[in-house]
């Protein structure tokens, strides 16, 4: 096979790529990390490049403007090397994944634990909740007795016989690489030793023995593998204190933003375990960040916790996701056995354990499974809601007698991808806005309070409701105004939010009617899933207690905004609770208490897959949802437009 | 380090070693096996080797003649490397590891199953004991329903329910190897497959998931690991029929010919490693040769079960045995849990399982307790022996209530060790001696009938019940004729049995009074150890109902003579019976059936553990069994001398 040398620029990297393969590929190759938010499908447009030397051959696609196709533009997905090249790679294109800055990180994990200490007792929003302390990995320190020629029991058997004084351990495991390093230990150390225990699918394993009293190191990390962003804690297991909070962007963005694209580029060759990299990574980054901020010794972390949707389960233990996206949209398994974290590549103690929070069905995953534990919707008399917000938005509806989830394919629009000028909440994304009503003048305010670059989720909520508010849009998402903020585009018209001479790199921020659609689309599909599972079980939204809103909104998501645009019910404000990232709550509950790892379970297991698809009256909910706030009025009784 | 070139001569194989190192050492990394009985101490002086250039420096020692030395003949442990070598390693001083002849398999292997093809029901002499056919792994096959909308559980748990339906396993494990491969193979094969499932402490593994029906093969490995012969049998754990049976002498032999000799060597830099190198290699050749002869693929062999004494068991899991040799005795550990087999070395399938039979004490193994679940005497009602004869002498006494066990240090001079004219009983043998008594003519047979190399234990206690019987020697053992084949030696008198024109190699097999003494300290350690045994449950010979004889005397060894020379106990003959390899018949019963298996680790916990030095009336039985048959003649009423 022919091979090119392919150089980028600025870093001036080069690699040597095969005849025919993308720049994209290429780009990655070198660990350069282009934005492909389509999965290199050539639909997003993010990935565009600069070929300064040598030639390419390219696809034609609409997302190339003349003027840049006369400077040599191109985008690097459907852009093949046909010789030598060197190749500009702009900022613009490029991922960034530096950590989180602190106003991000407070804006992700807002909600209930980001400014607990300690987590027991609970949180006053899950008052009857309260698991027994007992870790995922504990330790005991152990005095022998010494063998004499009356009491020669084996080393192993002496060991074990001291651990059942402690508690009547059924069944005890240990792996032949601790039983073989036991005899002399013992030995050397005088019969005192510190013996780390995990628990292992209904058995106890003997992680690791130590020499002496080393029980005050006992630490454990818990993860929320989202999509997009990945967040850990570590935590003091003993104490049950949270050391340390981080998160930073899933490497995996690289390869497409949402989940069914990182399912096709799985299959490509090598796709799989650049996810799997990528991934694990990104958690190792965090790790180690985390470790050597509170000067913990990784050896000294024993076990972790993982919470994630089904397809990043499946990709952080290098497993095919493929038939996820299949119909009848089968996972390899939702239950997952407790392995080693160094199975799947994470750094913690070679012998550490790593489990991972059981999932529901392909599209609710172990994140819903820790948000219903943490949430403890299981536990309540009357129905509550748990709505995660994002590209796939999971619905879970129940009380302690039943619990049924749905996924909404809701779209990317809200976590600011496929539309105009959306961005992930993160700084320079603007969050709130308002519009006066007689000169349609823009306010808003920013993550970080620095320039604007784009609009993230709530942003787009606001800004809905506002045009709405204003009269600048119909409640089918028509622009309806004349103005110097208006104007005609590819797209349909389109409103200006920010001049470019307000915003970080000098381009107009935009709404268009393409945009508008776009939101309005998965506004619509998580509203209709909510409605069709109320009805499903013979409810209206009447008789629910509780909202519960999960996920990076926030507390910057404004309810009544939310409403009148019919992304959420018409009902009382005060029945909504932000929990912020459920997921990682919930992982965290499992790490500090086997009961709450046996919880997940259950509840993994007692939760009921509802498959909006199959439901007969969804699609026609959904189309009376394609309006604003729903073509049914009389279902937001309490919305009023001030046009 | 300085290093030096030492070539071995008749194979011309040269390796660099270090000064000062040993020529045994430099043949060990030259993968030749020297004969080192006495694990490279000096003793035993087999490992004569001739230098025939170089420079070497070697310790004093009284085992090298006067003709010997001037032919620069050495002791191969006692002479270290001090410049280029070249030397030459007499046959004689070689360990051969020939595979046994099927004359030597029938010697070894005798008893009751070697001619057994099918183990259920079972041979008469355990009437009563019957296990389930449940073995060690199973196979199903599985055509899994195709998932729907409606039936949207994951690959996993549809593999789990279908499993269910057949059995209602509490915990299933499944490695996360079998997982990633899952979702592709159930496709690939239109949701068809085998599954494995192993027994693993408690649990269920499914160790593999092949594709289709390939129920039909499904093999597994028992082994009796010996501390000088390793047997193994290859069998259908579908049908139970034993396929083939093969034993070999054990390669740890190299490094000496007990267990203490080998816990010492494993005390050596490296020595441990090479110890389970021997002992890992000797069963891979053997399952090897198996496999090949009965065609079976070793990727159908996905268990093996290994029955051996306490120091195999750790070196074959490469395990420190230092311990087991310092009081108190304690091993790392008598209950181990299953292992794959590819973590010691035993090439079977990868994901196969290895279980070893669980031991009682450093010096009662596995290989007594599989003797006690062949045997069956835990299931009689009166109290029954089990008594396997070897270097370590295992006496197990008990009925379905109690079982009690000791060892007795009988030295290795009934398999063929530290006596003059000793061998192991394989091809030239001597195995059957009569004396005439008015000519003190020797009649004899050998095993696969050549001509005599040696004595093995049935000929020795043949020997000496003869020699009893016809006055060469009296009740104390010394030698009490003159005769042509009577002289004087550097060990007392000594009595010739074959003249050099009659043997193998040319030289005289003669019996001296060291001999007699080492034989006479042997036997009597036995019997004291049986005599304390029984009197410690306050007991007498009387009460026993049968005396089950283990071990490689198998059906030639003669009762009466064995009672005469004061070996076992005078009672009626009828009582006694050969049960051959117990330990690999026992293991091949759990091999067979998990109910098997749980009952030896019921047994292996059951048996009380007897501590001979520590009984005060130990030393006094001791030194009244120094005579043939014992001091007390009362003992023995049967016993009548011709002479």
């Amino acid at each position: 096979m022919q091979k090119f040398k392919v150089t980028f620029l600025p870093e001036n990297l080069s690699v040597l790529a095969e005849k025919d393969k993308t720049i994209l590929s290429a780009a990655v190759s070198a660990g350069i990390y282009i934005n492909s938010t389509c999965g290199g499908d050539g639909i997003c447009g993010k990935c565009k490049v600069k070929v300064n030397r040598g030639q390419v051959t390219s696809q034609p696609n609409g997302l190339i403007s003349i003027l840049e196709r006369k400077d040599n533009v191109y985008l690097a997905c459907l852009t093949s090397i046909q010789g030598d090249l060197e190749v500009t790679i702009p900022d613009s294109s490029r991922l960034h994944f530096d950590k989180l800055t602190p106003e991000e990180l407070e804006e992700r994990l807002s909600g209930l634990y980001s400014k607990v200490e300690d987590i027991w007792p609970q949180n006053s929003n899950f008052e009857d909740k309260v698991f027994k302390h007992s870790p995922f990995s504990s330790k005991l320190y152990l005095e022998l007795s010494k063998p004499t020629l009356n009491d020669s029991i084996s080393d192993l058997e002496r060991l074990y016989r001291a651990l059942r004084k402690y508690e009547e351990f059924p069944v005890i495991q240990t792996g032949l690489f601790n039983i073989r390093q036991l005899g002399q230990l013992l030995r050397d150390y005088d019969w005192k030793v510190t013996v780390t225990l995990g628990k292992r699918n209904n058995t106890v394993e003997i992680v690791l023995i130590e020499p002496g009293d080393t029980t005050k190191k006992n630490y454990g990390l818990c993860f929320d593998i989202g999509t997009t962003t990945i967040s850990g804690q570590l935590v003091n297991l003993n104490s049950k204190k949270i050391l340390g909070t981080k998160a930073a962007y899933n490497q995996q963005a690289a390869f497409g933003s949402d989940v069914i694209t990182r399912i096709v580029h799985a299959a490509k060759p090598e796709g799989l375990s650049q996810l799997h990299k990528a991934v694990s990574s990104t958690m190792n980054e965090i790790i180690k960040e985390l470790a050597q901020e509170h000067k913990v010794d990784l050896n000294d972390v024993n076990c972790i916790v993982c919470s994630g949707n089904t397809t990043m389960t499946h990709l952080l233990l290098n497993m095919d996701p493929a038939h996820i996206r299949k119909e009848p949209y089968v996972p390899t398994a939702n239950f997952l056995p407790v392995l080693r974290a160094a199975e799947v590549d994470i750094n913690i103690n070679s012998r550490g354990l790593l489990s991972c929070v059981p999932g529901v069905s392909s599209y609710v995953g172990g994140d819903t499974t820790a948000g219903v534990l943490s949430s403890g919707i299981y536990q309540k008399e009357e129905p509550s809601i748990l709505i995660d917000i994002g590209t796939n938005g999971e619905i879970v509806l129940g009380n302690k007698e039943f619990l049924v989830a749905c996924a909404a394919s809701a779209g990317p629009a809200f976590e600011g991808s496929g539309v105009t000028s959306g961005m992930r909440a993160s700084s320079g994304a603007i969050q709130k806005i308002s519009i006066k009503k007689d000169d349609l003048s823009v306010k808003y305010s920013t993550i970080a309070g620095v320039k604007p670059r784009g609009i993230c989720g709530s942003g787009y909520i606001d800004l809905l409701s506002e045009m709405l508010d204003t009269g600048i849009i119909d409640r089918s998402g028509k622009i309806k105004v004349q103005d110097k903020r208006v104007r005609q585009s590819d797209s349909g018209m389109e409103f200006i939010v920010c001049f470019k001479e307000e915003t970080q790199d000098g381009k107009d921020i935009v709404i268009n009617e393409a945009d508008i659609e776009n939101l309005k689309r998965s506004k619509g599909a998580i509203y209709a899933a909510a409605s069709i599972l109320v009805k499903h079980l013979g409810m209206d939204f009447s008789v629910v207690k509780k909202i519960y809103i999960a996920g990076g909104f926030g507390t910057y998501l404004d309810i009544g905004k939310a409403i009148k645009i019919g992304l959420l019910p018409d009902i009382d404000r005060s029945k909504f609770i932000f929990i912020g990232n459920s997921s990682l709550a919930g992982s965290r509950e499992i790490l500090l208490s086997t009961q709450a790892m046996a919880m997940a379970d259950n509840l993994a297991a007692k939760i009921t897959y509802f498959e909006l698809s199959v439901d007969p009256g969804y699609m026609d909910e959904y189309s009376q949802s394609l309006f604003f706030p729903h073509t049914d009025l009389e279902k937001f009784p309490t919305v009023k437009f001030n046009g």
